[in-house]
């Protein structure tokens, strides 16, 4: 197949790229010099080099040193007693900008589709069953940090089922009006969420 | 003035109406047949008649029978101890329909301005304060309901202040992830709002 | 039926306006003092009163004195050789504002839907037949101003159709390139009309 | 530096990718296998391979066989007659699948910002030239194929300038209104020319 066609197919599996924007990649690529594309080349091909997947979070982390723990999975000063769980690395990174949250986390890899025969199939369950049952001692509390659409809260209620038993306190994060929320447009779930959590 | 240019800046006035949209509703009347127009005439000339503003919660109401006080602040079914402070009749609307809320209401009229020096002048403060002084031994709490904005903010911490007195307590909406929120996306205040009213 | 709720419903049948921007117009105007409602409800009610349809153009024109002809029908300094026909008034005001057409004007009052079975239910067709016939020693161009959507080029066709048979040059606004096209997503038409007429 | 910033760096080079789209495409290609990751780093690293630049046309094109001209530069049923001017090779590609034109190309590489000093860092000036003069008994009109916007309209007129000299008609694309104009909204440029060219 022709160079063009197929790189630009390749970039169209890229999150959010069309058929378009995979071509104006492609033309952009040729236009730059041969430094930028082997830069580029290379740095996808080894950006699994000093990558790792921590084996306990499972948030991908860079190391040149080696080690299987991420920087916050091994951070003596991060709380054990509380485990964070997110669907994916960037939630994970956004929540560690705002600097507010010092316990520990782990990455599900994926939310569950509603009405999904194969929920197990989404998300890492194995990983994360064999993580509880070996912090148990020292997890006081798992917090569920899931998005508020219908994939996340089918989510929510698939884990609450699988965790049930480890009788380990287990919340959600608070529902409420959010930065932006107008009370004229509101909806009754944050409107509802909202009036119990007055304070 | 030219009729078409008079009704047109009438319209201009209007929220959200620009100078080619007022055109075009003028252009719309003057297609319009006469019975229409004159109808849209008398609304607009009588649409005060039989609207009358509740002398209690400032909610504007329809009446044929007159009375002083809304269906809402007449209701002996609705609970006396709360008492939500809104900002307009549009909020109020939005939270009666999604029918959760069985307490009584006060409508400020406007918010205040973020640095106004003249904050009273935005909102029925007089009234506000002459409502609780004669209800203050039924209302148990006041809940201050305001869109998540700085003008919104704004004004709940004006009315803390003048109501600090009353020995009432006061409560505001809980804040935390609402419908759509995407964790990956989400401000610091709400992501802070949400954790700390986990459950 | 309750005078908000009336109002609001005669609100929704405005050109673009919902049922939440309607309600929003009614609770603006119960907020208003009634010196604006009392001349919003004037203005609407005597909105024909000095308007007339121009007997020859069809477009509407505000008159102190009486007559039937716009100014711009009467005006002896427009060119009576040329005739555009618009769709509605607002093309017209737009293009005059432009100041750079100085023939005469007929405005159809609206377009025809495309497969419609009844095309003069939505012109005047009646009316522009009769001011072509009477005007048919001067007419020399008749120039078809419509916009570029199926229902326009459905107008366009079943105008060249009736004019057919006057023998008076038929012309329809030029295709091509209009400002802000890129060539990269210009489509197929735009770009053959643009080729053709290139100069 | 870190392997995931660096190739996040890099990605925010793209056309129109901003930084949180960059981590996205890093975080897909963590996750996807290294067969993925081995093939797209191969097709950047290649990229340039089998493309060549069109020695005439400066097209770029894929070949095994090699060669130094693409393949409409090379057809001999293209009309040499016509060379038309294009910025970019996706103006080109749009223009060719829409199969109405059946002359030659010239690929500038880019536009002249507006009161830009040194226009010819911005297109491939002297290249043109060249051709031109080269090809100067054939070509008996030049198509100069620019987008309407200022940078545009900018490099027409330099164009213009420095082709005059040749002796050879120099056409633009014609104006008017495109697909979805709407009389209502039309500026005043595109009805001037819509028109100036009407038929």
């Amino acid at each position: 197949m022709n160079s063009i066609d197929k790189l630009s197919e390749l970039f169209e599996k890229f999150p959010g790229v069309g058929k378009r924007q995979a071509k104006r990649f492609v033309y952009f690529l040729l236009r730059k010099n041969s430094g930028y594309t082997k830069d580029l080349s290379d740095a996808i091909l080894n950006i699994k080099k000093n990558i790792r997947l921590c084996e306990e979070s499972f948030q991908f982390f860079y190391t040149e040193r080696g080690g299987n723990l991420s920087p916050i999975a091994s951070n003596p000063n991060r709380d054990d007693s509380k485990l964070m769980i997110v669907e994916k690395d960037s939630d994970l990174e956004n929540i560690e900008k705002m600097g507010v949250y010092d316990g520990k986390y782990f990455v599900l890899g994926g939310s569950i589709p509603v009405l999904s025969k194969t929920p197990n199939e989404f998300i890492r369950e194995t990983e994360l069953l064999r993580l509880i049952e070996k912090k148990k001692d020292k997890i006081k509390e798992i917090v569920l940090a899931m998005s508020v659409n219908p994939q996340g809260e089918n989510t929510l209620e698939y884990l609450r089922k699988i965790l049930e038993n480890f009788n380990i306190k287990i919340s959600i994060l608070g529902r409420g009006l959010s930065t932006g929320t107008e009370l004229e447009y509101s909806d009754k779930d944050t409107f509802m969420s909202a009036f119990e959590n007055r304070r």
